[in-house]
């Protein structure tokens, strides 16, 4: 994807770290020369000790859009977001940040939005589903909230971290929907979603057990790299719909883009992909 | 001039207030292109206010090259530098910073070894000239001590702010070299440097009065937008060499590309040229 940079150009940063796999730089920068927009995207590998710091002083750049904000920032950027959103408030995360005129933060999360708008994109229903959501970090619990507040029948959740899962269940069990902390076991479900990093690596195990993966759910993972993991592949040799973690993100670009504030253009999963492979 | 981001692209960041006008984000992303560098320049406008803050928070980022640093940061950086080079330290002034092994920014600055570079490229002498400086900002400071350590006659000065041109005068004296605060007429000298300023914008009068403008002398602008200011056209037009201010900028990427730590590949004003045309 050919580019031209220059003194007027505008920055839209992805910090997290690691930093290499992220898609962004490459998704983003293709969107906004397919919609001329003068902007690039930039991976910004920031340290955990050196986040507050960093979003101090990134408040200084003048000709920055914002941040989109990836693993392991998004819980703890929402601590220098002045005015979150009532979602992210929710969730306890922001997975997207922009200077306001009074020169403080703002931020939202998005990846619960994009990860249901994926799904529905695809044809599938949320509704009436009996859910379990593996990981509960920023991502996971932003697709926990979304399912909820999509019509799940039930959404439960898993996490080693065993205080995190517990805590996570009973915020979404406030908002009126049934959730509780189960094992990560597909058996009970109908809609199963890995929200952990495990199955990025080649020898990760399976994040769930699908011994009694039921035909017809749905499965999903929010790992981009590879885009069939070892999980996908097992239920889509059992006959379930998969949806690979690309969908997630291609699916809340166009929220992103408005919540930066890049007006017009297209920037649908379909114009994504035009663009990236232009 | 194409160029690919991704995940594992590292940045070089220019730091100016405004940015538009600079040329380093082309001039070096087409650089990295041509040495096959996974890297990008991207403007950064920080304001002065912000300064302070945002160099400690860049101290976070991980996929950094550094820090080109311009108008009007140059002096300012340098109190954030904690090894500045002696020659920085002379100037009182930085053009580049990059963080070093121990989290603390190391600097330098190169405008004056790029100013002398430029012209000895160019087949000029620079030993026992008459020099005038105008304007002892950053860039003019360095340019000043530059030609006193190439061997000038006599190194002087010219501000608006006479405090700041007399403490130059007398820094430079210092060295060895005849420094003395002048008018801003090209009468007594043979080497004529404008490094304020003016000249970027149409309506400026001339930074330097030329009535009494010696034939065979040097006339150099910094002003790179437009290349042919109106001091340097009425120099030529009188029979005089005149170097506009890309040449600083060109001769002096070696020497950065050099303090970056990007090693290998052609970095010469020849390989500029070549790599922003393609």
């Amino acid at each position: 994807m050919a580019t031209q940079i220059t003194g007027s150009t505008r920055i839209l940063g992805i910090i997290g770290d690691p930093i290499r796999q992220v898609r962004a730089p490459e998704v983003w920068t293709a969107m906004f020369q397919r919609n001329g927009v003068d902007a690039v995207c930039i991976p910004m590998q920031v340290t955990a000790a050196g986040l507050n710091a960093f979003l101090e002083g990134a408040k200084a750049l003048r000709n920055f859009a914002g941040l989109i904000v990836t693993i392991p920032h998004k819980p703890a950027s929402l601590s220098q977001v002045a005015s979150p959103s009532a979602r992210a408030r929710h969730v306890g995360a922001v997975n997207v940040i922009r200077v306001q005129d009074d020169g403080q933060w703002a931020g939202d999360i998005l990846d619960g939005v994009g990860f249901v708008g994926g799904l529905k994109a695809r044809g599938q229903r949320v509704e009436g589903r009996k859910a379990l959501v593996v990981g509960t970090g920023g991502v996971g619990t932003a697709i926990a909230f979304a399912i909820a507040e999509a019509g799940a029948a039930e959404v439960a959740v898993f996490d080693m971290a065993e205080a995190r899962a517990a805590d996570v269940a009973a915020r979404i069990g406030k908002t009126g929907v049934p959730s509780r902390v189960a094992a990560a076991d597909a058996g009970d479900f109908d809609l199963i979603v890995n929200a952990s990093p495990m199955g990025m690596k080649p020898d990760d195990p399976l994040p769930i057990n699908l011994d009694r993966l039921k035909p017809g759910s749905i499965v999903a993972d929010v790992v981009v790299h590879p885009r069939m993991t070892k999980l996908l592949t097992a239920a889509h040799e059992r006959g379930c719909f998969v949806q690979p973690g690309t969908h997630m993100m291609d699916a809340q670009i166009a929220s992103m883009a408005s919540f930066f504030g890049f007006e017009g253009g297209a920037w649908s999963p379909e114009a994504i992909a035009q663009a990236v492979a232009a």
